[in-house]
């Protein structure tokens, strides 16, 4: 009976079933012409998603942290200074793999639940005068608190303070989901992958590289083979790869893209919003926190869900899982054990979200927290009902 | 976005992954041993969801209609007398078939949410000293109004009248589902399909005959070739069918066999009846009745549920298919416009019944009903989170 | 291993990849509109296929078989004179269907290995001056056989006679594969299955009803349900079907249509020629002769193949499966024992085809049989060579 | 109609239907406990595999190219000296690749078609007296000239020169396919990937760690995050992965360990060496030589065939593919336009094998190489016929 129920992970996300076919695929020459017809409209739809009509796109056979190291390998040089905000999980792993690759990272600490500081990061920068920063990161969506920040705050931050450095952005739980405009808030490097927004298996690290981006390729001294960026832009134009490439999960991809653009970008930005909030009107009937500390900063693909003092919220997920066969996020690093994660990203429909927070409601019930049932479930369906297309 | 939702409609019903990959499977000499390895452990998977030591199963390449026709055409004679009672849609379609196909039918009119009457049954048979019924056919789950008859207590008419009429039942919407004892009971034929309660597409009948149905195989001489299960039996014992067989679906089938008896007929019934409970704890909340006339008759199946005088049930399976993308079942023949219909059959989890029932929920206060939102989800809960395995 | 080496079986035949996906698909509510936006381009498409603007199409969840069973019983009663000739296994089975339902055939026995006689169904129907004969069958292509007969020359023989009886034909193995021209040449019933030209898995049977066969429909009375096409015909206006429809396989149907209409049924026509060709020279190289009595009546979608006197021909089907995992097709009925068949038809290509030959030619030569290794298949790769697209 | 022939790429192979429904599997929440259950049992299938008792095996979502990656940043680090010979475009990569990581390769320059020169490696090694060389470089085998070099003989060097370097072994294209012996040959990082001999999609990396190559990591100081051992191996003790696992291919790998170790690995072996065979008498009865040269150095997984002097050898891949849909692999660097490589691992009968020559004959002869149509074909079968299982 495994496998029937939904998931509520945030991400790898539920699966649409034409995707699933289009992953699991024959196997094709990846050196011949058919692999180009799958290769080539895959990279132009990803841009399209990215809203960059200048960004060069790679794919690698990896996941979204082989792009963070895309990103800082092919652009960086040892002892290289980055700027970057630690306020969850993801943006601490971030860091912490620029520091083992030998980069000098100013780490502003910000409360996890908070969005990036753009203010601060406005400070530091103009108190820069040298330039020594390269590189900014900005974690768009921190799957870990449930937190999208304003990336375009962050560009404003840059441009008021004058500074050159570059913008790299992780997007892994926000492309394809949330709007992300690489263009328009000029991101020198987005990084994502294949299990998020695109709705796919995990398996791709996708990047988008700005020409500022793609200048610094020349000067950047890190070791880099695998997530060499200009191994990989020679093979593409010979509709090839310097390896093997992941030909079933491109097809997926090229197919997803398909399907978002289908659907219309705002479109699916809008089903987002709606499944979330109806997340956040059972929250808030429930009579519950979110981790994220304002509303501005909530997140349309995640909510981290603070439970009661002395009460351990990893339970939930253990629970769900064991009696009713339900999948939840856990809480990681500082919020271990306060929040439990609702993922709510990917294929999903508000029918399906209902029975993600009935199986909540269940879970708390049975582990003695004080939520009447139902009672999530009607404040969502009210909302869902009076807002559905 | 489609295909998401799980549907709930009282068959075909939701699949298990590992059904759906067993069906497709490619294509194998069907007659090859092979075929045998996947035909032999199917059929006797069969009989042990029938519950029989002595049945011989036949499966055909069509659904549980051609199991009806399977069963009269192999054992009866133009003008042959058939006592059946009508009680809703299905039992009226056997009823149609038989007279159709040129037999005598003696039908007891029987209030649609009522069972068989078997006093009724026992009071003719007992009446037909010249034994000249030579059938008595029994749907054992109304799919039309959600009712479960007493197949027993029919076999128990029979017993009492001394009577030696074959009793053939449809167990099309009970099969693998509810208990049915082919033995136990008596049944002569036993008739149902691969869509309900085996969990696969539509395309099989699957019939069960009892020594003496195959006694009456020799003096039947309705016309028949493509349902006659001489043909069929013979090709068994080779391996072989006379025509070509549905070698995926066989395939499925015997896979289906093995899952449900992995988990225990009882478990099955078990299951089936705490989803069904749930779905009637919803009911009750809403205020709404079912059109089972009495507990004793509430199928596990599916649920017919009664709308208010004046108000048209089919809206609510049209706008739920319209706006939430849900499928339920509309009423059929006397009670179309008066019911709607939740299928809780099949390969179904708590979690899923509850998106379900929230959709229903949502559907009714959409078009005007006065239902208050999750109240039966929470009912449902309750029942749920004490019940569950 | 097994799964790897195609079938060269006549039927069910190898399936493409997109077809297999699309019959593979979740559960949808087959009374729903979704389930008309796959039946009625199914049924349109089939029209197309058969070269038809006025048939009415009907597909049951059943085979070739009960396609049969569906035209004799929805257009003839009891006693009703038949004419046919028996030239093969499956020409016999129809008569023998006949004949269980109380039909009176007149049968014109034909060598095995002969087309159809239509000269003599000429001279028997011009004698049936009082035109009983209710209708003439006649099997397009005999699987048992590999002979095409010339359905346009049956045609002729009953125009020439001035003769007003409803013309069937069996187009099971050669519908969608070999050129049919249902209106043009005056086929009243069109019999086809879902394994064959449409490479599909077994579960449909197809028929095509011209307006004439549709008029006999208010004056047949012999006994029907399961394939009665007025019950058919009433559900499809409102997108249903008077039982569960196998939509998986409907789906299926409806992209192999698209399929075959993609690339041209003249096209797909010739594709079958050039790769049976290629199998007759391989069969000419070997020294051996087709059942097949003359090249115009030998069949594009299978070959049988006579074996040397006191051979028996069944081995190299056993022995081909037992040691090398490749499917033939033995000899049925009067040629069992004399020929082995090669199934060419469906989802084939060339390169296919010659892994076929090469086996055919290890296998004899195992058993003893004077072949040259290499001989056949030479034949048949300079036959490809020089007439690929 | 693409898709229907096998492919004859050395990699990715042709895939058994089990193993791509293994892979495609619905989302499972990969930090629970079901995930433990896919990913334990696939790293002791892969130790087996490895015939290790001793190795940590590591998998990441990534390729082969990612293997050579992590065998390197884990164990070494700026500067380090590593011995390794340069036969044929994989080695010249793995070279390429310590270069760009600051290594310091001392290359021996081996002729391509010739096995690693154990002797040369023997006399630096024993020169080598203060033991700077950390790392012994090793291709198993060489898919681009199809060559197997003797990796005991390596270690026979090491051995005899009593030196502590330690031995790296690209398995790529060998693993699950020829014998290979980690704890016999003392192999210290075992690299492969999954579109091998474990006839999955591309995606993942595969490699096994000796107790010697573990001890290295806590020396070792080149930069290293997503192919970090380290993090990899905390995270299996608790069912995780530091990133998002490929689930769906671990899932594949577990169900491709257990078929091969079902099947056995020798008959596994031997099953390779028969197709191989074949194919090397079909090169030698077209009178064509392998780049390989001499039969001890004869690779069963991959043939490169040298065409005529004069003779464009990648006009055969091309033509192969535009006109009969079939995949054969080109000549790579120093070896391109000069040899066509016929892959034949993984998922392959003798039957699939027969077809692919018989399409590079038809190429050949249309290309106009002194080719006699059906003579590799011929020699091929008499030797599968003899040699079959």
């Amino acid at each position: 009976m495994s496998f029937q129920n939904p998931v509520f992970i945030p991400g790898p996300t539920n699966m649409p079933e034409s995707l699933r076919k289009a992953v699991d695929m024959p196997t094709l020459d990846h050196r011949s012409p058919l692999f180009g017809q799958i290769l080539h409209p895959a990279l132009d739809g990803v841009k399209k998603v990215l809203k960059s009509e200048t960004a060069k796109i790679f794919i690698f056979p990896s996941t979204g942290t082989g792009g963070w190291e895309t990103a800082l390998t092919n652009t960086l040089s040892s002892g290289d200074k980055i700027l970057a905000a630690r306020n969850g999980m993801f943006s601490h792993r971030w860091i912490d793999m620029c520091q083992r690759h030998g980069l000098d990272v100013q780490v502003v600490e910000t409360p996890w639940g908070a969005g990036l500081p753009a203010d601060k990061y406005e400070e530091i920068l103009k108190a820069d005068t040298n330039h020594e920063i390269k590189v900014v990161l900005a974690t768009h969506n921190e799957t870990a608190t449930g937190v999208r920040s304003d990336i375009g705050a962050v560009r404003k931050a840059l441009d008021s303070a004058g500074h050159p450095a570059m913008l790299f952005v992780d997007g892994v739980s926000s492309i394809a989901s949330m709007d992300f405009r690489m263009d328009e808030w000029g991101v020198d490097v987005a990084v994502t992958g294949s299990q998020k927004g695109f709705m796919l298996p995990a398996g791709l690290a996708i990047v988008g590289f700005s020409p500022k981006a793609m200048d610094a390729l020349e000067t950047a001294t890190l070791p880099r083979t695998f997530f060499d960026v200009r191994d990989m832009g020679k093979g593409y134009a010979n509709n090839a790869y310097p390896y093997t490439p992941a030909v079933g999960l491109l097809n997926g991809l090229n197919e997803a893209c398909r399907m978002l653009l289908d659907e219309g970008l705002e479109n699916v930005f809008a089903r987002h919003h709606r499944i979330a909030e109806g997340v956040r009107q059972a929250v808030s009937a429930w009579g519950l926190e979110l981790c994220a500390v304002s509303p501005d900063v909530q997140s349309d693909t995640v909510s981290a869900i603070r439970t009661p003092e002395g009460f351990n919220a990893t339970d939930i997920v253990t629970h769900a899982a064991n009696k009713y066969g339900v999948a939840f996020g856990v809480g990681l690093g500082e919020v271990a054990g306060k929040v439990f994660r609702i993922g709510h990203l990917g294929s999903l429909t508000d029918v399906m979200t209902l029975s993600g927070l009935a199986t909540a409601e269940m879970v708390m019930v049975d582990l003695g927290l004080d939520i009447k049932l139902g009672s999530g479930v009607a404040a969502a369906q009210e909302y869902y009902r009076n807002n559905a297309v």
